[in-house]
């Protein structure tokens, strides 16, 4: 079986991302090396029925399930409050642990409990999403929601460790694995154009769910992550590029409320205007924006969006937490493999760039 | 005017608390030093009649006035929501800075919601009451309490920097002086001998609120606090001794329902608590324990507790979240001005020194 191991050096919380088939049989051991106190499986419903049960009572895993409502809707201060009231009715305590099993969203959600439980207490990402396997298990992002924007509250709190079994995307929806897989794609375009060109080569074989290319895609995906957050664990410089395509994205995602895109879907958009816009700026060729275009084609078809205006996606993008003090920069790419950060231009032109963007792909 | 300056050392997190009677007339120009961006200052309704509407309307502080509930009972996970919510609407980005003003609860919600907003942005301390400046205000510990804890939900996030105006404190009811007097008093007891002996030399003074006196003794708190957390900032080893008379006087506080005593008083029953319990085992000599109980009852008559059942505070006690794994600790003395960890002793022992601690004091 394929499996393999990336480090996030970050000094004192370095921690391992261990990425294998089947890894979740031998969780149990993998979680005693630590010699946590109390475990605690947070998770939803529906990856608790899947993986969680099978866990617990299948692998003799001894961890007190809490379970969360499911969907990013619940990503809120209040399912918070669920999972501290399980761990204090249970007795937690500081050496207690918290084991994130799911999605971004259970990610996000048990991570931000576990970084704000008793002043943090220690906690390890087992992601089951494509999404969360190359992205937001790595990296100690944490948080919720607040019913005025995404992701407003939250904190740094590094994982102890993070388990993914690849063997789970094969139970994902299509379009729950093809959001996932834009942040494969982003991943390649900000940092590593050889990992572009593989995408591009091996597409058919990701999108058809191949054990062994998904180990290789989701390692690739994590060291390039890790190599980014252990230059700039805060997000004070290097790391914005992870946000290739993110800032279009949210503003998309607010304006259309949430509902019409998957979050991959509207950084795919994203994406496209961030290319678009990198050529008419003379950072980056026209050959380099049809490759990435004709890739995030292949994925998938993009719902359709060309009924949203754009100063309602403009807006949105004002109020998003990367703009400070007026000065808004967005990330742009002078190469496939090599991220750009920039002011952002004059708004006509991004007006065009987004038109141009969102037009529906010619047949 | 006396006026001192004392450093927290924690490298990049490194800050100054600076303490001096009238400091708050200058607020605006200290705080301007930062270059925040935009301000918002969170207080309470009370604390924002006595000393915030005039910063902002008298010395032209730009600030957003963020208020909330009064009371230990708003330390709460809805509290934060109406502070995230006006950092939401007045469009608050991660350069924006929020200055708790007020005593610990207020610092304590603040700091914790600049924690978390964004996932944390700069606060600043300005504390007025006692307890606050000697000991809450500094140090870091933010949060809220839970309905089945207290401060059971929170994170370390040291502040940019800590403004105590001894002037506020001439406000303050005796009661709530004479509950921070108790902390002063600890934080000789764990360090300091000769900061004790300049207590029980000055205590009348202090208790009369001399301006000179007060400057002293608020600076030596902050010394002396600020040496422990500069050595253990996260709580690991040494920091535990500022928890003297916390571990009674939290299941105290629990047993009774947070009503019948302020913190302070608690921490007070729980010293002389420690004190004879140091004694009993051969830590401490019984000359000592006789000037630690008798300063403390110098500050005034502690309410009456001897209707309280050790069973109920007991109880309390192994919930705290200091116990840990079942090896349950306390904080003893070993002098006056020098304190030890040490493993809790049998049950008996502890009924016996508890009920020595709480009964009324012969007259």
């Amino acid at each position: 079986m394929p499996s393999s191991e990336v480090l996030v050096e970050l000094g004192p919380r370095s921690y391992r991302i261990q990425i294998r088939p089947g890894l979740l049989n031998d969780l149990d051991d993998k979680v005693r090396i630590f010699d946590f106190g109390q475990l605690f499986l947070v998770s939803d419903r529906r990856v608790y029925d899947l993986f969680g049960r099978r866990l617990i009572s299948g692998s003799g895993l001894d961890a007190v399930p809490v379970l969360i409502p499911e969907g990013e809707q619940y990503k809120r201060l209040q399912t918070l409050d669920t999972i501290y009231s399980a761990l204090i009715r249970a007795g937690a305590d500081r050496t207690s642990a918290i084991l994130a099993l799911g999605g971004g969203v259970v990610g996000d959600i048990a991570g931000f409990a576990a970084a704000t439980f008793m002043r943090g207490i220690p906690f390890v990402q087992i992601p089951t999403t494509l999404l969360a396997q190359v992205d937001s298990s790595v990296g100690g992002k944490t948080g919720v929601n607040h019913p005025l924007g995404k992701n407003l509250i939250g904190a740094f709190h590094q994982p102890v460790a993070v388990f993914a079994d690849t063997e789970t995307l094969t139970t994902l929806a299509e379009r729950e694995f093809q959001s996932g897989l834009y942040e494969v794609i982003k991943t390649g375009l900000i940092r590593d154009g050889a990992f572009f060109d593989m995408l591009e080569t091996n597409l058919d074989s990701i999108i058809r769910k191949d054990v062994a290319v998904l180990v290789d895609v989701v390692t690739r995906c994590c060291q390039i992550k890790a190599e980014v957050v252990s230059h700039d664990e805060r997000e004070g410089g290097l790391r914005k590029i992870l946000n290739l395509g993110h800032t279009f994205g949210h503003g998309l995602e607010a304006a259309t409320d949430y509902r019409l895109l998957t979050h991959g879907e509207a950084v795919a958009y994203g994406m496209k205007a961030a290319a678009i816009l990198s050529s008419r700026l003379g950072l980056l060729d026209k050959e380099s924006v049809k490759r990435i275009v004709d890739c995030l084609h292949r994925v998938a078809d993009l719902p359709a969006i060309d009924h949203v205006s754009f100063s309602s996606v403009r807006e949105a993008m004002r109020r998003d937490k990367k703009v400070r003090r007026g000065r808004e920069t967005l990330v742009l790419l002078r190469a496939v493999g090599a991220a750009e950060i920039v002011e952002a231009p004059e708004e006509g032109l991004l007006r065009e760039v987004w038109e141009a963007a969102t037009a529906p792909p010619a047949r």
